[in-house]
């Protein structure tokens, strides 16, 4: 990756549309698309200010391409920080492909994933975890997601470790200097001073580790079992929370090939609701396997949600011969949920009785009765919906969120972190016993390595190879 | 439809990308977005000059939901020639969403479909006919749809319709004066000039009209029907056509609910191939309702190609008893080529042997003394691929196209045209008859508003709502 040449890609999303942008930058941008551009003033768009706009034809020699908005920033005062000609132009594939295959023929190379965004960070308009940032923030489809992307895009995770690593080098030159002195026994550095610095790094350091499983959970949406038998009432509970909400509902594959995940925003939260079969004892051998895995989902889940029609469990009518009783029924459920709180005693559990419009006031109570903990719902009527949802954002951590702290979403920040950390312990170690200077100057120079790293300081083409390939093309 | 309203859309294609791009526009866009945005310069987006770019934050009260480039339009000087922003945000769909949504709840109303157009038209930046070539140029898929949209969007087609018009308006003004001294038998209008004008104007519109037929299969993709057995390689010469070209291919389902069309474009004019199930002869019934969908096929497209696999034809070497044998299965093919003839005495067909890779010498010999008019191919070995692609477009009249002369397309503007004619021929009757001026005058008034439909001095909402509901919406 050089970035001596001028990239060009579609910027907008691909399709047909109203308008596309047709995004080019580098060294020769202006000097590339000025021959191609007719101004309808007859301007030289060469001879613009930065910063404006100007129409015109993009022309192949005489032929016409198309109508369009030319929009110039020159010098390095752009995203790339490279001069920069964006192209709108009528939104036609074809359109589209005309353009951008007029540019390679004028000298432009069809910009890699990311690429603009790897410019902007080799030529010091953002550091590395802002660059990751853009990616997240595109990629951001709830508030959280969102609000968590925008702050580490505006550099307020990276400014907090760049901070502490100054702090650090500075500590580290000193200790450097001590060395030099080694005969004389001097100490440069202030030992409580140090010992203050490292204490604080080490605070900070655990807080940001902490919060990636958090981070990593509203990121990627907060995963809810729903375990309940198939006629209880799933699909109509999912609608009536999804009701209201200005959500993203999408049905995608799961973890596993038969699981479908439904995916929704409650509150600006995303949440992941995962299907289950339920867990009805058997002796079979094919639905042991299945409750099996009705568990193993428990487990990848943060919040389970017991659900059950309360009206067959009470007023089964045992139509069937093989249908249960009426209290069988309701003993049921009962053993199922203490089988749920046995196996994941502390993952947050919510029991909801559904249908409970087509109960009488006594039958509540005997249900309440049986299972005190339980959520009343209707979820065909609206009934307990908007309890039901305090009660799922209630088991989110977003006291965070709230107070603007710094949250870590990104893996590839957390084991830089774990990292650093790792060695900011065995400089604590030093200090404690008294480690030589010249040991603890290795140890110092591997946290500021970490720390490097996530904020590019530290870096390699592999490295950015990597990060940007999740890119998409074009930012 | 009021235009005193300010209407917000996005205007990229929907999804997400690298960025996207949100259009307000209206009396009220910059009043309304300039409070929103936090300028990262502290200046007032209301103060700054037209064609001017700024870099920001969109801001609902204190939370960032962006950071965005806003593109100013002040006073008329913009596409729908009322005042514009456009503001390139990240492509998430949820900051889409979010800066769209903050922007309704600060005045702004969602546009309808082609709304930003039908105020471009609305406000004189252009007329009925060229806003109407807008939405053909998004659509547009290939090098011929693409020139005749845009020509139509210059202005092109209705310049010539308007000159006509005024010139006609011209005389019929003269001979409104006429009545008006009635009793003194003036005539102010010069009669030989009129039929000039007459005749002039008829052969126009004679002219535009023919252009129709072609107009629209440029447009929509040249219909070939291709006629073949299932096992001949059909789908290896649709691949092999597509071949090194940059084209664009989808299965679409076809006008009945078993035909698959594939959609090509060879040498920058769209194709659409009709795959037909061939049309051997039989007692069947089911078989005989085949054929008779084969020739309705036909029918309907501008070329045949009849496809055969020369191997079986002369090789078949009847391993199953109810396979023809050799020259049993020659006459066939000939047999059925005699059919399509008798049938579509005027339609090019095209007469393709199709693996003569595999043939000897005299084979191929054999086949050519067989079938005089044959077009040897072998579409697994490239051969012949080119040649039959060169024939194809020999069937495209492309002369309008390379002489950049008018093409209609639309069939509202060859409804009116047609309308027009009419009346254009019921004037020249006139003057034939020596009509009595006042009666000619309804004439030309009925002609005047005819081509007034066309480029929008002659309108109605019921209209008006009708072109710009096939628009997408942000244009």
């Amino acid at each position: 990756m050089t970035h001596l040449d001028t990239i060009v890609a579609l910027a907008s999303p691909a399709g047909a549309g109203a308008i596309a942008v047709i995004r080019v930058s580098g060294p020769e941008a202006i000097a590339i698309c000025a021959p191609l551009f007719r101004s309808i003033h007859g301007k030289d768009l060469a001879k613009q200010k930065t910063h404006t706009i100007h129409l015109g034809h993009i022309m192949d020699g005489e032929r016409i391409i198309d109508e369009v908005l030319v929009s110039l920033f020159k010098g390095t005062n752009s995203y790339t920080g490279e001069p920069t000609v964006e192209i709108s132009c009528h939104g036609s594939s074809y359109i589209q492909q005309e353009i951008i295959q007029l540019l390679l023929r004028s000298g432009c190379r069809a910009a890699q994933a990311g690429e603009f965004t790897l410019r902007s960070f080799i030529n010091g308009k953002m550091d590395l975890s802002q660059a990751e940032a853009v990616a997240d923030l595109i990629a951001s489809d709830n508030a959280a997601s969102h609000q968590i992307a925008m702050q580490q895009m505006r550099g307020g995770f990276s400014s907090e470790i760049a901070k502490l690593r100054e702090e650090l080098l500075n500590f580290a030159s000193l200790i450097e200097l001590e060395l030099d002195f080694a005969e004389e026994d001097v100490e440069f550095a202030d030992r409580t001073q140090f010992q203050e610095l490292v204490t604080r790094i080490t605070k900070v350091l655990k807080r940001l580790i902490d919060s990636f499983a958090t981070g990593n959970v509203i990121k990627n949406g907060i995963p809810v079992a729903i375990v309940g038998e198939p006629n209880v009432g799933k699909s109509t509970l999912l609608n009536a929370l999804l009701n209201e909400e200005r959500a993203i509902v999408s049905d995608i594959a799961g973890t596993t090939r038969d699981t479908i995940e439904d995916e929704l925003t409650i509150g600006g939260i995303g949440f992941r609701f995962i299907d289950t079969a339920g867990i009805r004892e058997t002796v079979d051998v094919i639905e042991g396997l299945g409750i099996k895995k009705t568990f193993e989902k428990i487990g990848q889940a943060q919040v389970v949600m017991y659900l059950f029609d309360s009206l067959t469990a009470l007023k089964s009518p045992s139509v069937l011969r093989t249908s249960p009783s009426k209290g069988e029924k309701l003993r049921n459920v009962i053993v199922e949920i203490e089988k749920i709180k046995n196996q994941f005693p502390l993952k947050p559990l919510v029991i909801i009785a559904n249908k409970v419009d087509q109960l009488e006031e006594s039958e509540i109570e005997q249900l309440k009765t049986a299972i005190p903990d339980l959520h009343l719902l209707s979820a065909k009527k609206n009934i307990g919906v908007d309890a039901l949802k305090a009660k799922m954002l209630d088991f989110v951590n977003t006291g965070a969120l709230r107070n603007d702290e710094t949250i870590v979403t990104n893996s590839r920040h957390y084991d830089a972190l774990l990292k650093a950390l790792e060695e900011i312990e065995k400089v604590q170690y030093g200090i404690n016993t008294d480690l030589p200077s010249d040991l603890m100057a290795i140890d110092i120079k591997q946290a500021l390595y970490h720390f490097g790293e996530i904020t590019g300081q530290v870096t390699n083409d592999e490295l950015l190879g990597n990060i940007f390939a999740n890119f998409c093309i074009g930012k």
